[in-house]
């Protein structure tokens, strides 16, 4: 599959975008907001596409142009303000779904976050990012894509240790990016992930075993 | 019809509440966050509950007892930052439309925002607000309740003329909230505006003959 990469330079995107290309099976199109973004891609031999998800869906379905399937995992990030959380991480996945959609692209998976389900755990200040993330899944769901929907714990920079827990609800705990990655890989063309939301930290299971199993 | 007002204080809630309550055909409960904020409908004899947005979809339910339809009027207001919009006038309606759902209220009547579906519309500064519209109107949409979307151009304290203009798309311009008030007023029982969304401005049009013709 030829997987656009929605988030490509950010911390999981570029983990991710990498892995895709040394898999043999797969192969990524990084979909990056500004030209200075480019190079690192370049330099890996990796295909990239220059659009905003603050543009267009047009500009957003051209991005998308020849691939198979999407992998969102944009974010606003924790330094900007809830104005940037519901232009990108809900309206910005609102249009690539959108985009998915008009260009026939079926397959879609999502990086979201541990809890984006149940308000009851959106604590003050991480609420307004709950909101937008959980919004833009239930949009995901009703899409009629076949979708994935990944949502890790709390994110850290560890190394991965290709082992973790995934249940639909979980209690909480950390897992390395580099496995949130793995996980997005694994999950790409496994029919047990498809039309699934999961919740997903560190653990003891090999990553396709854990996932064979939900 | 006994109807729920959601954000009964607000500018365009306490016109609604107090023609609903001179109607003889319908009877207001208004719904409002703050203990200081009852004295109000108090004087009017109007019933009230207390419950907040921000709060859960049980709180929220609760307000709704005994009710027949729910109006929804709030907003976080331009004082507020878009952490607000997310919290309020995004997720709060999301919350009041699954309350609506689980207690079997099935009319459901939404203010918006004149260009909430037309992307290319939002300017800048108001963006984040048209996300948080835009996306509270598609659940409601695909909530299955009997709903009815009012979407106001520019809102003015003039006095209200009874006379408007009404269409799916309109180019813009004012309208008293005295007008937005009575069009929700005509709209509550006029099977004509059932499962539609509308734009609407000042015009020359009677109300009950501008909805009749949507």
């Amino acid at each position: 599959m030829k997987v656009l990469v929605v988030g490509a330079n950010g911390q999981i995107g570029r983990q991710f975008v990498q892995m895709l290309d040394k898999s043999g099976t797969h192969t990524p199109k990084a979909m990056v907001r500004r030209q200075d973004q480019v190079s690192f891609f370049n330099a890996l031999g990796v295909e990239t596409a220059l659009a905003s998800l603050e543009g267009s869906i047009d500009e957003i379905a051209e991005a998308m142009a020849g691939c198979d399937a999407v992998v969102f995992t944009a974010g606003s990030g924790g330094e900007t303000g809830a104005d940037k959380t519901l232009l990108v991480d809900l309206d910005g996945a609102a249009k690539t779904i959108e985009a998915a959609q008009r260009t026939g692209v079926s397959r879609f998976l999502m990086v979201s976050a541990i809890y984006a389900d149940r308000r009851e755990n959106w604590v003050d200040e991480m609420a307004p990012y709950y909101v937008a993330k959980h919004h833009a899944d239930n949009i995901l769901r009703a899409s009629g894509l076949t979708y994935t929907i990944i949502r890790p714990g709390l994110l850290t920079n560890s190394r991965g240790t290709g082992r973790i827990t995934a249940s639909e609800q979980l209690d909480g705990g950390p897992i390395p990016r580099e496995d949130v990655a793995a996980v997005l890989l694994h999950s790409l063309s496994n029919e047990h992930v498809y039309n699934k939301a999961f919740e997903v930290i560190s653990g003891d299971d090999p990553i396709e075993e854990a996932l064979n199993r939900l």
